[in-house]
């Protein structure tokens, strides 16, 4: 009966992909924003179809042999670990690059590393987030260079390369976040009119990402949504993002609007994201003295960025502050680790009984990261997606032997 | 012929297993001495079995997919690999959760951390042996937030969490050794009556744990065993396992005895475990300092440890101290590395050649430590173990595919 | 058709190999020259097979489960890629023994730890080329201790031990070089006549292996090329290949001359491999002296030896230089990474417009490494290796599952 329901389900989910063209065959993965509403819409049929197929105790498994490569440029843990999923449910063993082991630094260029690294690869996973302008950048340069391989027939495959975070966007953390909001509100056209607060937040920490936060509005603004960007003076975003969420906002017939109080943008608010994030200007320079090795300066800019934090500790989302969304009981949505009030820090982006209260809902939209990610290597690496999830569907190959 | 012995033997395996009801489906293995005579039973009968298919070629794989993460809080060889290898005949992908490149400093919690990680994951195996009080605890508090999520459906699974050694105890080690015992004298039947002396040796090192010794006599002591745990006045072990083996060596007919001479442990001894350990209360203290970062305490306290270990050199495995047990031929066990006098020290655990003369035989005894891992795993994932292994037998799936 | 040209090349294939008796099942592969003209012949046979069955989609695993091990002693991407590649595709799962993390300083032997990991492993790859005199001894050493419990019946199967570059040779690298000269060529007969200039070349940096140099010398010159071998005065080479490729030059009907000028080497060359090395007198100096702990002497040696570099900054593969060649259109060969004049150093081993004329085929000739390998592990450890491959040649299993 269960198994009935998700083939139903399931079938219902390919057929809604064959009417969704897409051009991702051979390509990566980079920016929301920049991929057009199909493939958007794709990577959400897709990520759902395997999660319900993994749910249901079948394997997945698209290959035989292959390799999965990461690079990761900052800590992560939950999108690691996701990536890592994401290629062992596809069947692909994963390696990390480290670059401390490797000889990236004896003279080796980014082209020939990708390239280096590819022979056998079939995705290659990246987070580059420390440095505003550099992240995407190079994210594009090791696309280009496994394109360029590819194409001279030094590989016999062209491996995809999904963004994994980057100073622009974290399109698989914004993604696992809408497939959570499609989830909890039973359909991804019950969310047009739903209003969401993607609110900057008080951390005691400094350097965050911008990529977030524009991730979320980048995204959200493509459904309808009304899409509320709140935080204080100063801690504005890249203009990209912001322009796009705001064309998003027009098409799609929903709002978008920045201001800059918590409780205006959580007035009525259906979901809320608060998150701390560093001023862009304070990125900037950040970007230029670490190029630069000006350490005593870099100590400067963060004991003056710290004090500038510290000035907007009432940016947390308390249990008052909820008051103000729809009924007092707006879906608390982070991407995790969130900065907990007497949990984690002395003060943070929110208070310990507000996130209880919605701890496993994050961890629930936590997971929905790793099919995001087998969802973009499914599209990226098969040239009809839909007669791939028809095939994992129908075939009696399960998780476990036994 | 071969292969019909195994088969022969393998059934009858699986036969005892079936008159062994378990109740660790769905569960951890973190304690032996906290778990019913049946899973210790269990764990030997599908060890034995693995093991046994595996020599005769066949595949043991029961998953198409899924991870099996590691987190080694001290170092590893030994158990890593016996980890990587049980998960891999299983058919599980390993990743080992480094703490120094995730977010887990980053004010993650425990409990938050172990289900970011466990989305499609099967196996949590922990080492956690430094602090005395703590290893324990956070590997039950691993267990408790899986089980959480699990029970909420955030996990589409429940990963087993495994204890690779902890605080006081060290299973996947005493049961290997347990296994090598069984091999070396024909059955579990024929343990019986022998006569195992599980002491302390003197190393020049210090700070070493005491799981291996309080998991040997938390063991050994319920197969009718006569165990004699010796050690210098001072070096006393944790009062459960010790209660345990006591309590244990009474209902099985062994015996129990603590003495201060290891001479008179060997004496007449079937098996010796000559070992290092550091003294109960140099651990506590050691625990206290280091939580307090109090550097300058801590040197001194190693200077005073070391030279209380060197007070008790004449505690090692000589040839002499050899002439003590049962026709001079105890077999000699040892988890390893050892600490050999004039190989990889000049004063230490055993002697040269009393450890060459046994040396393929702790190889050996740490070859079962694998096949250990994969049963515990097997056990807690399959809810009907035995039917798993028949199913494992039956099949026609080699461990090579030409 | 492009499946029927497969089919039929590799069937030649294996019935060439057919013809090939190979004495390399449970052994090791180390050191080319010391291996008979078959071992080497069957490695480029297998080689090529893997990688026309690759190429053309089928998958080539033939292991159900076990694990490939590596022991990276000195930094790689490259090598440390193509044995994970070639393991994947073979169906291991590889795991990097990490030292700083074992417990190999703890006192453990080579040898206790060369079967400590091996219970479920089928290779152990190891680089190990920064002391003259060691590299080549610890692999004989895991070799001979693998070998020892196997026989003992410890290890339930012979890993094999392959040498990923040694202070001696780099096999896999020469063996790669070679594949490539093949494809190039058309043809091992092919390389009968051709002349190859194997030179020092200027690098900014100092302490670079032997190996390569070496690995090549002793290898190409076993067709009937013509090997110029080339370096300053006192750039020498050590005895044993430098002797190897002066009898297997005689024996193949090829010639082997060693010369003191890059454009002398150069002179009509098909081939040219520039590439910077250590003195051999600095290396024997420097492992002293690391030996030793000798720290300020080590920084004199340094500074002496980049002195004595930059008297020889006219060894640059210029365009000029490549004038010397025959129709000044030799093939530029590098094992990777170059020392590129202005792109990655301000003077080094060859000009950026030679390198960039040649990047992609630089790019192909380390495509061939992964297959290399994976030819290593199939002949040591299939009985059978023809009978292997003509198993995966005709055997149903696509790389791809849709």
């Amino acid at each position: 009966m269960a198994e009935t329901m998700t083939q139903d389900k399931v079938q219902q989910l390919i057929a809604a992909l064959e009417q969704t063209p897409t051009n991702l065959h051979n390509g990566s993965f980079l920016i929301t924003w920049r991929n057009p509403a199909e493939h958007i819409r794709a990577v959400l049929l897709v990520a759902e179809a395997l999660q319900r197929l993994n749910r249901a105790g079948k394997s997945v498994r698209l290959f035989d042999t292959g390799l999965g490569i990461s690079i990761f440029r900052d800590k992560s843990t939950r999108t690691r670990y996701s990536f890592r999923s994401a290629c062992n449910m596809l069947g692909l063993m994963t390696e990390e690059l480290d670059e401390s082991t490797s000889q990236v630094s004896h003279g080796e260029t980014v082209r020939e590393t990708a390239s280096m690294i590819s022979f056998l690869s079939e995705v290659i996973g990246i987070r580059d987030d420390m440095f505003l302008g550099e992240g995407n950048r190079y994210q594009a340069e090791v696309a280009e260079s496994v394109q360029e391989s590819f194409e001279a027939g030094v590989l016999a495959q062209r491996p995809s390369v999904v963004n994994l975070q980057c100073d622009l966007d974290h399109p698989t953390q914004a993604l696992a976040d809408l497939r959570h909001l499609i989830d909890h509100y039973g359909g991804v056209e019950n969310l047009r009119g739903k209003r969401i607060a993607m609110t900057w937040a008080y951390s005691p920490s400094y350097g965050k990402p911008l990529s977030v936060p524009q991730g979320i509005i980048g995204l959200m603004s493509r459904f309808g949504m009304d899409v509320s960007l709140a935080y204080p003076e100063g801690y504005d975003l890249v203009d990209e993002p912001v322009e796009a969420a705001r064309r998003f906002a027009t098409e799609s017939g929903g709002k978008f609007e920045v201001v800059h109080s918590m409780a205006e943008a959580f007035k009525g608010a259906d979901i809320v994201y608060p998150k701390s994030w560093a001023p862009m200007h304070v990125m900037q320079k950040r970007t230029e003295l670490l190029r630069g090795g000006r350490a005593a300066e870099l100590k400067e800019l963060e004991l003056a960025a710290l004090a500038e934090n510290a000035r907007h500790k009432d940016w947390e989302c308390t249990e008052e502050m909820m008051k103000h969304t729809r009924d007092g009981k707006a879906l608390y949505c982070h991407c995790l680790p969130a900065d907990i009030t007497d949990v984690s820090c002395k003060e943070g982006e929110v208070s310990a009984s507000v996130f209880e209260r919605y701890r496993l809902d994050t961890y629930r939209e936590a997971g929905h990261k790793p099919f995001v990610i087998a969802a973009m290597i499914l599209l990226t690496r098969f040239a009809d997606p839909a007669g791939t999830l028809r095939h994992l569907a129908t075939r009696d190959m399960p998780r476990r032997l036994a």
